[in-house]
């Protein structure tokens, strides 16, 4: 057995059986061993940073992590971008990275990178197997990094002699290491902070603001009189009817923090403390109120849940059911607006839909017009770096083995980052239902340019606009295998969503915003 | 004035005027003083992997650096694969990336990363400014650094406060170091090689294969009856009526053996010692006889064409003219082919063409049946990581100042990676004109696969195949704004051609292969 053989024949005995993928020659032989060792469902992406961002999407619905598997340094380069976004999902995942050959290295052939660094820019976990001895055992290491809680990215770098020679061990799965400890001090003085009057907010993230600890969560709320809001940085939500009816802390640094002014206590749940996206001359880079006390209730590598029900048994609270949001929104119709567009998805969305949100500028009022949909699972792009909305709707489809409906929410500036995923989509015959806000400008930056004090002139617009040419997303979903159709207002919106929730398939609309 | 202002006047006082760009928001000081200040032509990329392979081909083809403007760690890892390609081809690119003001950075904001770690993979100078008082000298320093020959990749990193602070100062150009000197003892040692009778081979790369040093390596080759050939990396070629007719060390490792086998010396001017692309089981790496004799008679950051001078003049050779190549080839007709491809492009190229070369495996054909073309550039991809050609392409259109016509051989599977590019093309108006290679799988993988002695199964070919579903680039293309067209023959192929010619902005045509 090569090392490919018993890398395969582990990861399946890991549990992974999906993988991302977008090979080259140094992988030919993992390639070889996938084909030969039935089991591995494999999902090829037109660019690697369509591939890492499927791993994502896909860990955030499946609970388990996939396999990418990515060509050299360069090929792990394109893939960076979202496996920093999955970074900061906390997803797991296990990158491997076939390279060079151990010995052909130090001759820095055309593609020898420094891979090495590269990965650790993204990784919890990474290692180089140099021999096809060790290739088992250091797969069953990476499965291992990736499941730990919260999920990780492990990274395996593997030159490809180790792959092709024989000696290859098939290893046993690892025992996940089960989170840190939660100190019972910590809950004590949540509990205090709870009853001392003071005026204070959980902030959720991560498990916090899943369906199993929403309920806790509320009860805790409704006894103490605290606030609840969802981190702005927080990668999956439950939400619907059922769920939790709150907002998340604003993107804009300045109504960030007019909102979290009033909190004399900010508890962190799965949340770090909260910060502004960027810094702006003469504000503050923190958003909480200067005196504000903050206490970590569960850091991300911590088990929310635990301490959420040691927090509801200190402060003996009575378990109270989620109120009811109210009657599902009616189907919409006229112009196109974002209350109009939440609208729509919250009157259609079929049960159980998974949302992934991109929708930067346009998504204001999205999450009040949807409390009352369905319950539903909703994504959002953690990390900042534009481009995950598609092929993380693509891996989330996946991820739910084809049975829920994903609606991709998604600016146009940042689709085009990544739209190789709707060949993916049609390809793999997901039921992916696109919807392009076509506003034709990365409006977030014209925003941002006002705020620096000027208006933009031509260079700086030339830099801002997506105009001439305008794109056409109907022609380059056709391009890719993917039917599609113009909407220009929320009745037309309204009928290719109908059609495209009884199709099976992928479907783009083109929204005009 | 603040750092971004004495940023810009600090770019255009050392000759830089073309900036490739995909801004964000810590980059909009930087974008409002390229607003206010005239005279950088600011040419927007929709992924940054086509901003940098744009700033490569201008490099290739202004023969002066390009800046980048990128967003924070994220975006320069989104533009890596072409700036890993860029430094194999020695481009020179001034890279300025925006990131987190300098006391952000601590509290690890989203899109916070190790945008140092990322730009030392590919950057021969890194620096980042955390003083706007510095960041006017250190622009300075980032421009010599990537104009010292023969191209280097410079990464400033500019943290938005340095940018946005009032104390910048103008600096003005420094001097760029001079190539360092050549041995004249290595010259004698050349001599000697070329004068002792054994099978002799100058093997030439970066500046060797260029116009100016053609003539010379003729002179010497035909006084000393050594063989000329090119390195397969070799990113920019002079080729045409006029020129060299020589061919590359070929991809294939067992090809290029027994091509490289007869030669007992081997001068290498501006080339490395010929390498594989990769390893592969039971076969050696280097690709030259184990008991040749290897002289680098100029390290690419020498003077190629001085110790060509020198050398010629040590031999004392007359100077000869380079043969005439015969007829320029008519026009083709038929079934397509690579031979008949390369015949269309010779025989209808305009005059100063230049062609961006990432044909992978359909373009064995194109170099012996161009030599009788008119003048013209050749550009290859140098580092392996696919998708440069598009971006290239589109840069050295921009390069020319629009003045030539740009020619871009395009396999379909690496087009996938940076098809965005087509869009600056469009909005641009340049004349480029895409020729898609479109067999509709990742040939050359399928070849490798067979060399690991297998034939691919239905997994295997689910990464290997691009059909299911069949890629539209016309559909593609008209979706970014470039018309397009299909030929499924030679005769469609250059009527396509023609017309494409005759008009000053971009087309596309999918020749079916």
């Amino acid at each position: 057995m090569n090392g490919a053989e018993s890398l395969v024949r582990t990861l399946l005995k890991s549990d992974i059986d999906t993988c991302f993928a977008n090979p080259g020659t140094s992988e030919m032989h993992f390639v070889a061993a996938l084909d030969q060792i039935p089991g591995m469902h494999c999902v090829l992406g037109l660019q690697e940073n369509v591939v890492t961002g499927m791993a994502d999407g896909y860990y955030r619905i499946a609970g388990k992590p996939a396999a990418t598997l990515l060509h050299c340094g360069p090929g792990l380069a394109n893939g960076l971008g979202n496996l920093h976004n999955a970074r900061r999902a906390n997803a797991g995942i296990v990158n491997i990275v076939g390279d060079q050959a151990t010995y052909h290295r130090p001759l820095d052939a055309p593609l020898t990178a420094d891979t090495d660094s590269l990965a650790r820019t993204v990784s919890q976990w990474i290692h180089t197997s140099t021999r096809s001895e060790d290739v088992g055992h250091d797969a069953a290491l990476a499965v291992r990094a990736a499941k730990t809680h919260p999920g990780q990215i492990a990274t395996l770098i593997l030159p490809s002699d180790a792959s092709w020679k024989d000696g290859g061990v098939v290893a046993e799965p690892l025992p996940v290491p089960t989170p840190p400890t939660l100190d019972p001090h910590v809950i004590e003085q949540a509990a205090r902070m709870l009853r001392n009057g003071e005026k204070t907010l959980i902030l959720l993230s991560g498990q916090g603001i899943l369906a199993p600890a929403q309920s806790l969560v509320w009860s805790i709320a409704q006894a103490s009189g605290a606030e609840v809001m969802a981190d702005f940085m927080c990668s999956h939500l439950s939400r619907g009817r059922g769920r939790l009816q709150i907002k998340r802390v604003p993107y804009n640094t300045d109504v960030a923090r007019e909102t979290l002014a009033p909190f004399k206590n900010i508890i962190l749940v799965g949340a770090k403390p909260p910060v502004g996206f960027f810094a702006y001359p003469g504000k503050p880079s923190t958003q909480y109120a200067p005196d504000a006390q903050l206490l970590t209730l569960s850091r991300p590598d911590q088990d929310a849940l635990a301490a959420l029900r040691m927090l509801a048994e200190e402060l003996n609270v009575p378990e109270v059911s989620i109120p009811d949001p109210g009657p599902r929104p009616g189907v919409p119709s006229g112009e196109v607006s974002s209350e109009g567009l939440a609208q729509a998805v919250a009157a259609l969305m079929p049960e159980r839909t998974i949302v992934s949100d991109e929708s930067i500028t346009f998504g204001y009022a999205f999450y009040p017009h949807t409390f009352a949909a369905p319950a539903h699972d909703w994504l959002h792009l953690a990390g900042g770096a534009i481009g995950d909305g598609l092929p993380v709707a693509t891996g989330a489809a996946i991820g739910a083995n084809r049975e829920r409906r994903v609606i991709n929410l998604q600016a146009d500036g940042s689709a085009m980052y990544s739209l190789q995923s709707l060949w993916t989509q049609a390809r793999e015959n997901l039921p992916c239902t696109t919807i392009i806000l076509s506003n034709r400008q990365y409006s977030i930056l014209i925003g941002e340019y006002e705020n620096v004090g000027a208006t933009p002139g031509k260079t700086a617009m030339d830099m801002l606009d997506l105009g001439n040419p305008d794109l056409n997303w109907v022609s380059l979903a056709n391009g890719m295998g993917v039917e599609g159709a113009v909407a220009s207002n929320l009745d037309e919106l309204c009928d290719l969503m109908r059609a495209s929730f009884a199709k099976p398939g992928p479907f783009l609309i083109e929204l005009l915003t």
